[in-house]
């Protein structure tokens, strides 16, 4: 296998290693215990899975791949703290929200070429972009894999 | 650039920015602090702080770099849980052994050349190798990058 190949199998085998991990910690526990906070005084449960649900989805315009399908999580899980005081979703929609944007995410991955993965994100303009070509969507998936492991670091602390 | 030479440098930033991260929690802990668990019956600072350098000092012979410096932690840090019974080193030689093992790490790093970051790691053979050749020392970087960044989000709890 050509070694740009075996890369984007090995960050690709990363990102859904943690996707699958996840999930398995989602699924383990129930919505009363995901209303908990990992830590005192520290975010629910809830606050990271509606988190992670708004910062998956928002992957899909930084990859240049479509449009948010649920924009409306960015103000209440991005923009504000979990004891903001803005009403939360339900958290079976929440649910469905993480799973619908790691799906729509595994099927434009799995459309991907090798070259793809080096083409600019679009935060990044293109004159930045010829200065600074890591700047790509093979970073995107990196650095998004390192903040699913951050939290479900902290969500293990739950079960 | 180079689209390898590219992934290399993504890795190793992604690497450099989670342990440097990692270092600013940690001064920014006194003792004291580091001595709390993360949460209520989970593990305690001092625990994730000499499981990280126990880690970090065990990539040394993975990669094939060396000898590990603190062979002794692993059983206290990584065989054993946080309430083995066992006794711990003082905080200010855990402090030590952590910046020794990533001190250790960065110059290997620095002198390793684009291709012998895809040879393999010492915990896989030869012909599992031939089979695999996603086994190989950047794939340990990877997934040791992703292992900081779980336990970072557990020890931010801290801050």
């Amino acid at each position: 296998m050509q070694q740009k190949n075996l890369l984007i199998k090995m960050a690709l085998d990363a990102w859904f290693a943690q996707i699958s991990r996840t999930n398995k910690v989602f699924q383990q526990l129930d919505d009363e215990q995901l209303k908990k906070e990992v830590s005192p005084g520290k975010n629910t449960g809830v606050y990271l899975l509606g988190h992670l649900a708004a910062v998956h989805d928002a992957m899909v315009p930084l990859l240049g791949l479509g449009e948010k399908a649920f924009p409306e999580l960015e103000e209440v899980f991005v923009k504000n703290p979990d004891k903001s005081g803005l009403p939360k979703p339900a958290i079976s929609y929440l649910r469905t929200c993480w799973t619908t944007a790691n799906n729509r995410l595994e099927t434009s991955f799995m459309a991907l070429g090798v070259e793809d993965w080096f083409q600019k994100h679009t935060a990044v303009s293109l004159p930045d972009f010829e200065k600074e070509p890591h700047r790509n969507r093979l970073n995107v998936l990196l650095s998004r894999t390192i903040h699913i492991a951050s939290h479900l670091g902290q969500l293990n602390l739950l079960t």
